[in-house]
């Protein structure tokens, strides 16, 4: 089993050491660990945010554990140089066309929602994020028109097979969890939606046991405050994934619990290549302060082991560690509590078992 | 002073009936009144959701109120004919290019949001979407590649001269406002977005009093649920506007009370031709039962006056009426009261002063 772990900026590398001290504990028998630069770390050692050496780490691996990327003092540079691009890159590059994001509830923390508290407490949901095409990946750029008017353009497109297997990543999820899935799109107005809209309908016909709906997408980012609770599974392509699932993220209210997997096509020995990450960022703001929470960095690797890893065990135990941390009252300063990055470590790392 | 009144579906025809009796209350001098079909109604008389004539029409006014327009009855047509294409044509055909789209908390009625009240209570934010071009109009398709897969298509783009206008709408609501504007969009990823940055910030410099920030719509979307009173001003793409701006009424909660404004170049002889509608949809659920919500209608045509006849008085006295009404605690059902169509518009009717 080969892991690489890949801190990034900010407060990745804090957080992504205790995920470590965690991933020691559990003693895997053959385990291999690889570390890589990423992001404006990476930039200023190899002066590119994505080097080589890091990219094929990762395919050498049976997955990736990701910590977060972003630094202001890269903010200036060229838009391919920027951290954030490594993202961008990996995803591509690694076939990472699903990515799974829970936003769950955590009990007793309905407060830390800006929703009402009986509103928040509703949330469970499962956004399958379609991570490999749509106009982050379409033929882009900038051009001038003969009369000298600047005009910038993306082009947004998916073809059947890429919806297919997006779509088969979430019925599956929606048969695994409460069997209703949910598509987002706008096929009201663009012809990429209607295709994703025909193509989800017919893959539909495989999964009788579960219950499919399709709502355009401003309705969907109504919806998720008015009723979050609604939704089970959600799948959607990679734009308005990326808008719906940050919405669904803050309206659980606890983003620094919040982790995420992207999978690929490509099966392991033990599980599916994948790559996982908090959702928050990098947070230069309190970098090497010890005070970020490692939850989510630890959540993440929960995810790893029992996706790419097949360690469902672990990974349960992992969770349930940090769950009675919380109940614990041991709670990070992004919850009001006074828990330090090692504190919290520290607390999982005792309630494992 | 010539006004195209476009009722349209579902509960369109009866809100309208109220916004009328408010016109005729004020005694307009010179007034002249058309009468149009629009949306699936046009469709089943004259075979389209956006006759020639209804366009005409349009077009021969100072300014158009429109109601709403979707009827499940046509939900199998082509997509050229449902109703909704009604509204991307007259925006397009009009020129009307400037959505203007106030989200504010009504007083007293912060418990309608799904936001804790302390957080719906600061929301005043006046959202400007660009609707005339973006990922709506550029070309689109369905194309089936060499070896036999379906593509869909849409190209996304925006030039300079289309960014600049919207822009100085926006920066000119500000300037009347907070003096603060927020743009948004995704310009880590799209050359249509760091278009849309570039020009907005060259726009700025005209603009020296208003104090501008970028933020990419994922964050947006974020902050929006978190801390939506963080914004006064924003302005942003006609997608993300789309979605956007939905967000934002529903954290207002009283989506029945919010009204809009969809301005185009043109003058007229008392101020610039738009169309104005509430935000809310035709509610086909409810038609033709006298339970529906006249206050958003009311209040487009308070934003008619305003905008494209240049009465602000008269705009102002219908906005206190309306916001009278609901200090007296006469509500709509959408509002968890019982008053009716009819009754909110007579009680809007009693304190036009
Ligand atoms: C950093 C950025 C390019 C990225 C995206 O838009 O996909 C991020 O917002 C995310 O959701 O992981
Ligand atoms: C009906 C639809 C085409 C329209 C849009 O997407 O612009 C609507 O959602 C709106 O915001 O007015």
């Amino acid at each position: 089993m080969k892991i690489a772990l890949l801190a990034g900026d900010g407060i990745g590398p804090e957080i992504m050491a205790e995920a470590r001290r965690v991933l020691d504990a559990l003693s895997l028998p053959g385990l291999v660990l690889f570390e890589g630069d990423v992001g404006g770390a990476a930039y200023k050692r190899h002066g590119h945010p994505l080097p080589e050496e890091t990219l094929e780490m990762a395919r050498a691996s049976d997955a990736v554990l990701f910590g977060a990327v972003g630094d202001p003092a890269c903010d200036n540079l060229e838009r391919h140089l920027r951290p954030e691009q490594a993202v961008l890159g990996l995803r591509s590059a690694l076939g990472l066309f699903a990515n799974l994001r829970p936003a769950t509830m955590f009990a007793g923390l309905e407060d830390m929602s800006a929703l009402r508290p009986e509103i928040a407490r509703e949330i469970d949901v499962l956004i399958v994020r379609e991570l490999n095409g749509d106009v982050y990946f379409g033929e882009k750029g900038m051009r001038t028109t003969p009369d000298g008017v600047r005009e910038g353009y993306d082009i947004m497109s998916y073809n059947e097979d890429e919806v297919r297997r997006i779509a088969h990543v979430a019925f599956r999820a929606a048969q695994g969890r409460k069997k209703r899935l949910c598509s987002v799109d706008k096929a009201n107005v663009l012809e990429t939606s209607q295709l994703w809209r025909d193509v989800v309908v017919e893959t539909a016909a495989e999964y009788p046991d579960v219950t499919l709906s399709h709502m355009y997408v401003d309705n969907a980012a109504m919806q998720m405050v008015r009723n979050p609770g609604q939704f089970d599974v959600m799948v959607t392509g990679n734009l308005f994934g990326d808008i719906l699932s940050d919405q669904a993220s803050m309206c659980v209210g606890s983003i620094g619990l919040l982790a995420s997997a992207a999978l690929g096509e490509r099966q392991t020995e033990f599980g599916t290549f994948g790559m996982y990450e908090p959702i928050h960022g990098s947070a230069p703001d309190i970098a090497g302060q010890g005070t970020a929470n490692p939850s989510a960095m630890i959540l993440s690797l929960a995810m790893l082991l029992r996706h790419s890893l097949g360690r469902e065990d672990d990974a349960a135990v992992i969770e349930a560690a940090v769950a009675k941390t919380l109940d614990d009252g041991i709670l990070g300063a992004d919850l009001g509590g006074s828990a330090g990055t090692r504190a919290i470590g520290d607390a999982v790392l005792g309630r494992l078992k």
